[in-house]
């Protein structure tokens, strides 16, 4: 099944978590064609500044893959730096945060799965 | 976890599941760490005129999402050309192929799934 880009969901949220600006995500995959592996596939942007805020993942986990620019992520209260080809796992019951430090837009993948091996 | 782009597993395939040419996998997401949700997490990367053979999944499903660069897939016995920011979805008992049919590298996220729906 082919999903063009001009037909993919795209949703933009404000200050999303505690957040800073602006991140829009655009829905590569959707839920119902996930058969139950995850609940979340997308290519999220967060422009300049714009940031998503710290918060908990329990049961499910969240991969990041840093397609461009240059993002701040807080894993589990150290603070990291990532840049293109980078990425952050945050594992079910841990905590994570992201924001854009560049002068660019931040394009990342971001992918939360279901803990299937303790659900 | 912060997983580096010069720490990912990179693995080089010719002429994948009878195609042509060189596929280059890196994983951002290694298996050990998806928790049961799917079994391939990379970004796959084609050079001009490379392809993977057309080959069915079952148990599975695969996304792909193009990053840079012109496709041609085949979606069960159907051709289509695909270019950045477009998707295909091969569903549990599908069949697809991919091949770069543009003058640069073919980038695309390719994601293998569980299919848990149908266990």
């Amino acid at each position: 099944m082919i999903l063009r880009s001009k037909d993919m969901k795209v949703l933009v949220h404000n200050e999303f978590l505690g957040g800073k600006g602006q991140l829009t995500n655009t829905h590569f995959l959707n839920n119902e064609n996930a058969c139950g592996s995850g609940r979340l596939f997308v290519k999220s942007m967060l422009t300049p500044g714009s940031s998503i805020g710290y918060h908990t993942h329990k049961g499910d986990f969240e991969n990041y893959y840093i397609l461009s620019g240059k993002a701040l992520v807080n894993d589990n209260g150290t603070d990291y730096i990532l840049e293109p080809g980078d990425s952050i796992l945050c594992r079910n019951g841990d905590s994570h945060s992201i924001e854009n430090i560049g002068d660019t837009n931040l394009e990342y993948i971001a992918l939360i799965l279901f803990d299937k091996d303790n659900a």
